[in-house]
């Protein structure tokens, strides 16, 4: 068994999310790996990942609209306020999502169902880099 | 180190939860892997997985009248209606909860607490063909 | 490519967060492995695991208040009531972030971005033990 991993860094441009299934896909080819296990994770906790639907961009829509409401920007519960108002939604937004996912490997590719796609989620309202380390496990 | 895997296919009865413990401790014993680790994968954007309560029927009754609550089929907020009303919502129940779960595997089963259950959640009202991947690894 | 795992029993003190980065740091370096992932798991159905900002403690606390407002105790939507008004709103609160966390190791130690803590969530009011299992794999 062989394991394999590269770091990337993504450069986002606010709040919104960025399809990376196509990046991913390319660093498991890179590994050499036919089957196992691909783990990526994020190394931030204002920006997190998720398998979400890849055909219709409404959806995407839908749910930064559905987490505006639920954790609203600003919300007068909060007390972390020093870093923005967007700050601390950004960390609920992480936690209640993923820092990692970890998806099956077979033929060389993530074998991903028709409709995922991974997403890396920027919560965050201005551009920031972040780190993203992909690790590949198999035969 | 070794790593096995199967893919299997779930039918669902519509929105609802099924129990996947039995069927995934038998795959586990088919890898005749000892200790390591077991992650089961759902391929789909409107079914997901979770670890619950598995003694009293109610915890799930009342988890899904929670995300009924948190992500109401047909609320207007939501612009892609076109799969229908409870689309959506499903796609966000899959973003808060996991596609994959992640297992020790220990004495050759899935190390789960005394009170931990693996559950595939069906989001959508309709019956539908799940995929699954289990892979196990380790020794 | 090697496999390591440890159980360790830790004692909350009620609900709230419990920094676990140092117990885990320290496994992983017991491991030997300086290049893999780490699996931490926690086998209970009312605790979890998240991946948290670890500078300014008000973010947990925030945590904490927009968990508290989103599955309340005693919430007259439960039937789940018999091991009291924190039982249910525990597993949503289980439910909705990680009873697994997949972290990459690096150089020998878990590869954490520079605020990234690991906290344990005891989500019942009482006092409780619970059994995590983490796991390193790699090489």
């Amino acid at each position: 068994m062989a394991i394999y991993s590269e770091s990337i860094q993504i450069a986002t441009r606010g709040r919104g999310t960025l399809d990376l299934s196509g990046p991913i896909q390319e660093i498991v080819a890179r590994s050499e790996i036919a089957h196992g296990l691909c783990t990526s994770f994020v190394h931030h906790t204002s920006a997190s990942l998720i398998l979400c639907e890849n055909a219709d961009e409404d959806v995407r829509r839908d749910l930064e609209a559905f987490m505006a409401r639920l954790a609203p920007d600003g919300d007068r519960l909060f007390r972390h306020t020093a870093e923005g108002p967007d700050d601390m939604p950004s960390h609920i937004r992480s936690v209640l999502t993923q820092s990692s996912l970890t998806i099956p490997v077979a033929h060389g590719r993530c074998d991903l169902g028709t409709w995922q796609g991974i997403y890396l989620w920027e919560h965050r309202h201005g551009p920031h880099q972040r780190r993203l380390t992909i690790t590949v496990l198999g035969d």
